[in-house]
């Protein structure tokens, strides 16, 4: 029955975004580390956000979030973005997020951003033990931070604030503030993705420096209002942690365990997102039709995988690049020439990012589980 | 209004479906040229086909196309397939099509398949003026073909038939005759794309002995049985003729002038892929956030676009790679660093194949077109 | 969490389609009978039909089905619809099309569509041993369809034939030969839904006489270029039978229990319909919200449903109209004004029709399962 | 060609939801007036909501609501339900959305909620010009609002509050000091939809006491945390008023000049809902194919309507019940048994309460407009 190829397309579409709808976890954990989804730059009218933190906690278990932190501006309180909300404690937004969050299954973590003008620019401490920090020097407020065991991160290096101090080019800019703080390890991670945006020169930068990648929200208004969350997701970071808690979480972002999923890219480390991949690409079967090899390849993740051909086998079905969306079967009929009791699919993964303008390179063994008898198949 | 972004995107997609599911001819002419949709090999109950002529004329007309041959096979008629179709005359499918078509402007095509176990394999005459051409021996039957002025391709070279003389591996095989064929002026084309199938073997040969590229569906059963009309469309070859006319479509034909659409890829020469390009991928403005381009770039095609960034300028808002899908725009926030007259965004069009694994290069020009001075605007 | 009301819609909404698309048996069973999916009414190439029979039977699998009747036209043949297609035995597209099906589940019946000009009109037999059944006189092939034991029902009695002895004001005539059929038992049925038609005449005549109700789609294309599969389905008898087999249909037809599926309608008897209401409509809980009893009611079944209610209770958040779609849930406020041990919801069930503009009246009981004592939720 | 009518089916609904999402102002005008959409109840952080004034103006401009009114509870301020919100100028919530408006086609209107006990329960108070109006006793609040100039309505009478001295049962209760309100014209309207509830009883007290009718959504989280906008709107309350303007609406409400648009149904008095009605309902042509009358109808609205036909005539290609859905077309054979220069379809408009349980009677003039002469087409 030929029309139930397309038919399990629809299907395929209609579980992809039944599963997107559900929120459910459907990055794969790799081995030995639970993938939690993450998002740890967050604000409420407690600072200079639209909504209430309960909101973010409903937001985060609707879209089946691990964990988020509360990060509103330091700057705010006495004096701030809004006179009516006259809050001095910065652990507020905190408190009520966590409160509300007391009878789900989500993690809130407490954090505060530290805002300066550039340099060194916004910075998020996460983890905190109590929220108002605020010292006069802004080093003061790092160190304070480092003393309640923070992990430190730069937000958005790339910024363009509408402040004067910051470039305006989207081209960020190491200052020699940056240096000190990662001498004196204050600066832990940067956050090359934020909202809609992405920074090739920040993501080289925590590739040379060894630091953390982050990518987040920054969320201020209703997440619906900015994402069409049927048909997308906001900027997440996935955490592989040994377990799903306050400290597994921290304990793999000071080890730089992260990857990051912007849109339908997944943005890591060789190892971590060769390792994502495999847990979400699985070769069902690989048949022979005579000499030819049809191999049955599922996407087992909520990730849009786009994969270009880098073998030395062509495909009878397909050219060069196969699209695998979330939570959906491919046929492959690979031009392998004979019947071989192994070969390996080999892929540049273009929607995964270990480096800027570096794809991961990936392989898939495809052993020889059967022989197709009926000739008559697909022409 | 930040998520009117996600707003124009819903609009977008539905915008896509809405012009695909018209069947609008939504792939943009080209200079000097009518860029029109056919299909050059289908099937009917006259052979082996399951379905009365009418309903290809129907069919096609309901998706959009400008042209399609009905090419039944030869073989079958006083003895054939269908023992119940006692019909001598190769000519009835067409006509029966020919006359279900008249009142529409959809052109119907005599064609006949010549069907021979390899070598020669399949062979497709199209333009002919009297479809009851086969001989005792097929090369006299392919001078008959030419003899009526025929356009004669080779169908599917690559086919794993049922039958034993054809190879089962998918990779294609030039015989001697394919070779006199050609010197005799008696092979013009070769379909390289069949239903679901692609041959990059055979696409390589193309170029080399210049050859006219066709992708047709070779459809057996109804159309919509085989491909979900509403998400996808059949293998069509995209004829860019002087006029719109059955002349018009073989002088074009005669010339090489085709470029193939296979799922969501075109395929062609450098040249007619460029017009194509810059004929769909429009820059509607190129507006300066002080040092940041804001490039409004609009696809006008039905064609999906896969774009990998290789100009100098990485994006603020994007990864290098950039889907673009049918009738929908995006907006490219380009870090040129400084406000320029004009730059180049350089691409490598991963669904526009000019060779086999090679892709159009192409480049498209930005002229500044404002400024932007609301800094307000996206963050 | 008030957002997982709106998650669940479309989730529901999802599945909806899902199911419908896969098309499983999503008719459920009654009491005693198994309730199966029949199309009595098909045509291919054997007649006037535009398909090989082949295809009758794909669609058929793809639309999960349960039986279909091949009734070619009778008057074909000799010199028929199609001159090319020379086939004398009345047999061959039954046989072609049971061949199909041999390895599936589907059941194909052998009929023939005796085509007479009005009076008596189009009828068909079914369950035929030998489909070469024409006699001179039309009521002579009634007889001989008899004496094979087969079904005979009259088609489309309100059909506007572009003939000139068929009225076209699309109200049926009973005329004295249909008594005298009647009479002679050679008329069993009648066809009160054909295509996108529903004669409410001749589905009084039925309930007068004593008649099968029956349903076909009398389908000439391909089905999928009638209907959008996606969001509709074709005209089906609901079948009541004892074992899913030729002759538990048969059996089930002599005996009217059937019901018709077009558009969002069941057509049937009181009794049955009320069956297919009570296992298609659960009450999966009956909590009391103080003295408010919140009710959750599931459409298990593939129908969509349109429910009025006729209670002496008003509900809190509907008015009285409820549309209950296939595979979804609904809760039910009801204003019960006391906590009550059961008590019963009463409905119009409007797309239910037990007689020309009379609904089916149904009644769903409501026993108490339990007390909401968290008075924070829903407004 | 069939099949067209599927796909339009499909435009249409595509259509549909594009002008859903687009949020264009999809319900008609009616003679000498415009239709507003509007909504009059809505909370923010500034009493016990949980988003800052500006996301309100956003989501109502995005929903394209032509009005709407802010109204925090009064309660709330130096001691509220948000300690952090020190705010004690019941104007703030207000003003903050009027200057978010500012730039926008959008109506803000200054209002607040008079939060009591029952009786007599909650109060609205909109077109105040200052919302600083508690006072010690509530009596002397209304006045104070209605020296104003307000527009006074009960909010949700049937709501099930948490608080003790409200009814749980879903059904409202008149109490004395409503008499003594409606009486010293403190009381104007009332809120018979609430969020996704409806009372049919405090329906019925808006006829008999010639109050206006009020729907609003009452709405604390995001709109789009509550409403799947994609395929349902907020409950809106449509103001037939004699310009766009602040004043407009005011004369309508203060002149019963309301119909309220609740999930799919339209509520409202007859002249009101007949008017919308016509012009939302249009007879396109009426052409006879010999006797039988082929209706083209638009629905050019965006409600979805559910037609039970009540005339003398029946459908060829439909049951008695209709559904024309937001921006479609629909034909209707009507077995007229003759050619007319003119008739009447008449309709119980299911989704059109005139009263409780009882629909809108409404006809349509199908005058003569052609004869179709090809008896070829659908059968």
């Amino acid at each position: 029955m030929k029309n139930k190829y397309s038919l399990l397309l629809v299907l395929g579409i209609l579980i992809s975004f039944t599963i997107r709808a559900q929120g459910n976890n459907d990055i794969p954990d790799i081995p030995g580390y639970k993938t939690l989804k993450c998002d740890f730059h967050i604000h409420t009218v407690f600072s200079d956000g639209k909504v209430w933190p309960e909101i973010r906690v409903t937001e985060a278990i609707n879209e089946g979030l691990d964990a988020i932190a509360i990060t509103d501006h330091l700057k705010y309180g006495k004096l701030g973005k809004y006179p009516e909300v006259q809050e001095k404690n910065r652990n507020r937004s905190y408190e009520i997020a966590l409160e509300a969050a007391s009878k789900s299954e989500l993690i809130v973590i407490r954090g505060a951003e530290i805002t300066q003008g550039m340099p060194p620019g916004h910075i998020n401490a996460i983890f905190l033990t109590d929220a108002n920090i605020a010292q006069k020097e802004y080093m003061d407020t790092f160190y304070e931070a480092r003393k309640q065991g923070a992990f430190i991160f730069w937000n958005h290096p790339h910024w363009k604030s509408p402040d004067k101090d910051f470039k305006q080019d989207g081209i960020p800019e190491w200052y020699d503030v940056h240096s000190e703080m990662l001498k004196k390890k204050l600066l832990m991670g940067i956050e090359i993705v934020n909202g809609r945006s992405y920074s090739k020169e920040a993501h080289q930068w925590c590739i040379e420096k060894n630091l953390t990648l982050i990518a987040n929200s920054d969320i201020h208004i209703p997440i619906g209002m900015e994402y069409d969350l049927t048909l997308e997701h906001r900027p997440t970071t996935l955490v592989f942690a040994k377990e799903k808690s306050e400290n597994g979480i921290k304990e793999a972002l000071m080890n730089q365990r992260t990857a990051l999923w912007f849109e339908d890219n997944i943005i890591g480390n060789e190892t971590l997102l060769t390792h994502l991949f495999q847990e979400s690409i699985k070769i069902i079967k690989t048949e022979y039709l005579e000499n030819l090899a049809v191999v049955t390849i599922s996407n087992e993740s909520g990730i849009d995988y786009l994969l270009e051909n880098t073998g030395e086998y062509s495909f009878y079905n397909k050219t060069n690049f196969v699209e695998l969306n979330a939570a959906s079967q491919l046929t492959l009929m690979v031009k392998t020439g004979q019947v071989m009791d192994q070969f390996h699919l080999k892929w540049s993964v273009k929607n995964m990012l270990v480096a800027p303008d570096t794809y991961l390179t990936a392989e898939l063994l495809c052993k020889k589980s059967g022989i197709i008898t009926d000739k008559k198949e697909i022409k």
